[in-house]
């Protein structure tokens, strides 16, 4: 309801909230007719800087005629002490509108896609409408029009990088597996005259992710403007994604989600896509691990989500190529940050050859096939010689130098001298491994946060082992938490040996 | 993921954020593995207090090895300065489960629904997860077994009162109008041996809820306690439902989804009906407002409603009746707290007669009917009887002064003298008054924050009046506000005379 204004007197919270929250006495409250999560305009009556607020009510914390506010609204206003504001309803969003709509089930066109995202990529969004909108597409669905909307509105409200070129390169793993494959494909991909600017994420319930991993060898936390830099000078960069803007509003939603763990297709198309178009990328390809343990469960369902990935792709410029591939083996044998980089560097230097090389061999082909660098069918190949090369390691060197890093080989990784094995009980040949329980036996010792922690596994599904063998062995940075991952290694099974 | 704890040092923030926030530094979040919206339990290793805390992760606020709580969770462990406190993620609860199972389309059972209650009730769900099944409810419904069961679920989830006798009865109006029907319904009903417990709202966006008219009479913020011993006493009690711990739960959905305005019928139904059950009503009359402009548009969707609400009523010991009233004129002629008040007393007084005062006698003569105190349609006769008799006035006065009030007659409470009148543009009938513009108006005199500020109409629909007739008089509490009705008033058309 619109009411007129009222001057209130400001109580600054000295903490950042995230969020542009207000916080009124119920008695103002009242008299605005203002519930929790409606929203107030506020304009500081000295500079006439403007914002929105969210409302919070409270009895005690700011008495009547004052209005609470935390640092994130204290500064976009510029108030200093305890100055007056003029604080007004705003009445109804109408992206609040465009959200009931998604919840009584009609189809939203390109504006209201527009303008729900622009009004959470600018905070006006509660995270309770927000959220709204996400369960709304969860249930209902999203068509391919609205995932083109939003792909659309993902991309125009953030940053893009343009490099004015067309040979722009990216690879996508749904999932987030065969991440470290990133530190391979990269250095091959851009030995050919290509451009790939990878953001890449770190992890949160993993062992590493790429940002963590790549770490180990060179800053990641790389600006916008350096990343352009030094893609346009070296070709590529492995830089971590959360130092960049790009989509601000997709972070913001896969946040608010994370806890319900749902995520609607429609969402998932837009956000991939939109982060690639946004960091200028052409050509795409998306990597998609399909087996028992991962979200594409069989072939056919993974052709039909393809499809749309195609679709979509191509509304918004994109070029897009899916590739199928083993979601259920461990790609490679290492679990934690410093492990998996010294690993990626063992593979650039030649000093092993297996399915996570031959993956990135594979995923580098099909990028090779879809930008036109060489035919079909000969990308694998093309891949692999340059990794066999040495081509690839010397330009991964060049990459971490112009990253700032001072780590070029995998020697110059140490092993922690705190570890312990764990070996098999019996002959036979090991048909199973339990990536989750690994995972968690990574983390209990310490990775992702501890660089050197982690798991080294020395044999990988398909291959024969020896009772007493050494099957894995795990590291860490101090003595409680190997003691955790030890106690945690004698109460479970990770490997299925027959 | 379930990890090992960790002993953090509390940073404590004055503030009372009405949730129970932990926030964590993203260094600690991520040795964790957790995310803003998950949980974790903290243990006060001083005194073994303990409670769930929902993450939200900051880069400043708190310093790694640190832990920010509100005052909610400093109370609640009992926390002196900046002690240590052990840390612990709880892993995903299992109502978010079920939560994900209605987003997924699918049934819930009695112990799913109660689980998802009880965590709203003791704030162990974030208000993101609750509004994600309040939206998944709204779009994939409820049926008739899951509104039994949520409704039983409010029910035990919050305090219960037990008259140990069979007739307690109650009303209550689908979507608030009709409200002040209630100071004269119950004086009528509880000259009859009945108890009629009433708990009432204030106005978040009309001109007044029954608790603020009330309040103008007698104090109305009386405790779970008082209301049971005024009833036991009385027969009956108009409070502020506020104060008593009804249904808890169902206060907390209902504040979540208003900015969204969405009203899942399942949770609508839950909702009216688990209060009445709590309050221990055994009776209960359901008023219908049917019109153009309320909820209910018509007789065949309030039939439909209508079913649902006895049988589900029924499933929880309550006897329910659905009467269908004309929701578009006003009921009565006065806006704000103190108008509305003084007119329901002229009304006991036998000063007026009009809709308002048919419409309460046809309820209580519901309620009447319903506990089997007369025969089927004598409900409304014996309900006018009691009020034309003056024993319904003398009932209510008792009621005032059991709850404490020194306002008994409506020649007590006087008009202010800040206030302008709107006259008649035309001869003619009056055929339409516009409810939302005169609450609007009512609302900027002041009303319902200054309870002598508001609206009282000198016509109704239907009735004749000439050019020049006062139509309406506004009254204000001071100059600013009256003024900014005035502007408002010439501005808009309030009525339609033909």
């Amino acid at each position: 309801m619109d009411q007129y204004s009222k001057d209130l007197k400001v109580k600054v919270f000295n903490i950042e909230a995230g969020r542009l929250i207000a916080i009124l006495n119920e008695k103002d409250a009242r008299e605005f007719g203002v519930f929790v999560g409606d929203r107030v305009e506020l304009l500081n009556l000295r500079n006439h800087k403007k914002t929105v607020g969210i409302i919070d009510i409270t009895k005690s914390v700011v008495s009547p005629n004052q209005i609470g506010l935390f640092r994130d609204i204290v500064d976009k206003l510029e108030i200093k002490g305890n100055e007056l504001i003029d604080v007004k309803p705003t009445g109804r969003l109408k992206s609040v509108e465009y959200i009931r709509k998604k919840l009584n089930k009609e189809k939203l066109n390109e504006e209201e896609l527009f303008q729900i995202i622009k009004d959470i990529t600018e905070d006006r969004l509660s995270d309770i409408e927000a959220i709204a909108f996400t369960s709304a597409v969860y249930t209902v669905g999203f068509d391919l029009d609205e995932t083109v909307y939003m792909t659309r509105a993902l991309i125009e409200n953030g940053k893009k990088i343009d490099f004015g070129v067309d040979n722009v390169v990216d690879k996508h793993s749904i999932g987030g597996v065969n991440g470290r494959a990133t530190m391979i494909i990269v250095p091959i991909i851009t030995t050919e005259k290509l451009f790939m600017p990878k953001t890449s994420s770190r992890s949160i319930t993993s062992a590493a992710g790429t940002a963590d991993a790549m770490e180990v060898l060179a800053p990641v936390d790389i600006s916008f403007e350096k990343v352009r830099a030094i893609t346009k000078k070296h070709g590529g960069v492995i830089s971590w994604g959360g130092s960049v803007d790009l989509a601000p509003a997709d972070d913001k939603i896969i946040k608010l989600r994370h806890s319900l763990s749902i995520d609607p297709e429609g969402q998932v198309i837009a956000s991939v896509l939109a982060k690639k178009a946004s960091a200028g990328s052409k050509h795409v390809v998306i990597d998609f691990p399909v087996g028992q343990y991962v979200k594409v469960k069989n072939k056919k369902d993974a052709a039909i989500l393809a499809k749309k990935f195609i679709y979509v792709g191509k509304q918004v410029g994109l070029d897009v190529e899916v590739v199928l591939t083993n979601g259920d083996d461990p790609s490679g044998l290492a679990f934690g940050p410093a492990l998996e980089a010294k690993y990626a560097l063992e593979i650039l230097e030649g000093k092993r050859f297996d399915n996570l090389a031959e993956k990135s061999c594979e995923l580098a082909g099909s990028i090779f096939e879809l930008a036109g660098v060489c035919r079909q069918g000969q990308g694998y190949n093309k891949a692999k010689d340059i990794l066999k090369s040495g081509k690839a390691l010397n330009k991964m060197q060049e990459i971490i130098k112009a990253q700032g890093g001072k780590i070029f080989k995998s020697t110059q990784i140490l092993y922690s001298p705190l570890n312990f094995e764990v070996s098999a009980e019996k002959n036979g040949k090991i048909v199973g491994l339990d990536i989750s329980l690994l995972t968690k036996m990574a983390r209990l010792s310490g990775a992702p946060s501890d660089k050197n922690a982690g798991i080294m596994l020395s044999k990988n599904i398909g291959e024969k082992i020896k009772k007493g063998e050494t099957l894995l062995t795990v590291f860490a940075e101090n003595e409680r938490k190997l003691k955790i991952a030890y106690e945690f290694s004698n109460s479970v099974k990770v490997v299925k040996i027959i």
